[in-house]
């Protein structure tokens, strides 16, 4: 298997997973199935497609490959038909999640500089292809976004993103940035939900100024 | 009036319908008389908006025609004008709603299609079309998007879409795809909001993942 | 100094003004240090990003000019710094925001007309650069946009776009258009705090349509 291969499938696990959160959080504010397929479509991909609209990347991925759309559907509705065996798999999904998250970081620094964008750039758009279905997500679903509040969660995309970018510009192969930057995103990711780490809150309830 | 005239004055019905929709839904939150045009437009023109910027199909129509513009901004000041009266329109909105759905439908499917878009693109063009409209407008008056919830909402969209497409790749003309399709998305949804047909809904409370 | 330097010092000054507004909302929330900053950024920059999105304007600015994100990023951590001070200094971020607002509204005039879009699209393009920022940030912190509601926001906003675009027809110089509607804009946003000037209300509690 290449190494382009590996992220390929990396991917469409975390795809898979992201659907599958996205289907629950539909469920929790009591959607209909359409709902569902929908908001599991916009966790799933919105990320990636926030990312390429700003950076101007067409045609979006799954518009050049709408199987995807299917996968993601059936993805969403088998959560539906095995909801009640999803509070036993809590825990594994939260660690497809941090895989997920790792490598949508991963990618998206990839897909910046294909496009021919600056390291900085390649930077922010590993962390919007990481977080920004799951902000897409809770937006829909009426909450402030969990990613703005969660354990280290958008800071191990930018982690990640950074760190990838480094090796990039240090010419590394690309499995050795993978061999680094995959279990530096995912190992930081279960550590910080096992510990509850955090970075700190802003708390600031004066009124005022808008 | 050949069939594209037709489609052209039923799409300026259905945004004109949906900009009264948008504005009835920005008062409900007590928005100023800007806040009720910003509402009508994103309501009126949103689903087009979204569809042909994930799609890249630049120019956007309003962007071409601005003058498209001015017609919904007035539709939404008349609204607040006329806004007494609303109340003994509902079944008369609720009509000219169904048709404006059927053909944002029909017409997400037209415009993927000119853009060179396999079917299956072309379907989620038209439901995007059908519905994002609605969801922006939920979105911005902070509920969670009717679409999600309603009756058969988007899955007239979805049907009208897909039963288009497959008139289409069965080469029918246009005017037999336009006697097919209208009737039937339109007659749909009125016999959906008449007997209040809805798809299941997707109820899961658990806590945990996300 | 040019007009055009004129203008991007202050566009520069209403961008960091932006990102303030955008941390201290975020600080509402109670978001965490990561949120801060993406709020912050959403705020600042988000008005010209849904702007040149609408208008196919690429690239985005702050993607030709990544180092704008690191500066939004720094005046948003030192808002959480110097969170403290914040209150006695309401009315100053008051005053900068109307001059931001002002100057947004003009800089979105000059970007439509430099990518040859008619008279109306120019003044579109002044009001979503003025107000899309601070709507994108209510988005996020789960709050009716207070643009949709506020004293006179949106409207010195269309009235300084509306003037700078009619003054462009008029081929006035761009020092006579900048010395016209700057202190135009920026005065009647500050007279509609002070006598909490507003456009009328739509109130309408029936229920029915959507």
């Amino acid at each position: 298997m290449s190494e382009v291969q590996l992220i390929l499938v990396l991917w469409f696990v975390g795809v898979l997973t992201e659907a599958i959160t996205g289907a629950l959080a539909a469920g929790r504010n009591r959607m209909d199935l359409f709902g569902v397929v929908m908001v599991a479509c916009i966790t799933a991909i919105g990320g990636g497609t926030v990312r390429d609209i700003l950076l101007g990347g067409y045609p979006l991925i799954w518009v050049a490959h709408p199987h995807y759309l299917l996968a993601i559907a059936l993805a969403a509705l088998m959560t539906v038909a095995f909801s009640p065996l999803m509070r036993y798999l809590t825990r594994l999904f939260l660690t497809l999640d941090a895989l997920g998250l790792t490598v949508f970081s991963i990618i998206g620094v990839q897909k910046a500089l294909s496009l021919g964008h600056p390291p900085l750039i390649a930077i922010a758009s590993g962390l919007i292809t990481g977080v920004f279905g799951g902000i897409l997500r809770d937006l829909f679903c009426q909450r402030v976004p969990l990613v703005f509040r969660k354990e280290l969660y958008a800071m191990v995309s930018l982690v990640t993103a950074a760190l990838y970018m480094g090796l990039t510009m240090a010419e590394a192969s690309e499995w050795l940035k993978l061999a680094i930057c995959l279990p530096l995103g995912f190992g930081l990711r279960l550590l910080a939900i096992r510990y509850r780490w955090s970075i700190p809150t802003f708390d600031y309830q004066e009124q005022g100024v808008h």
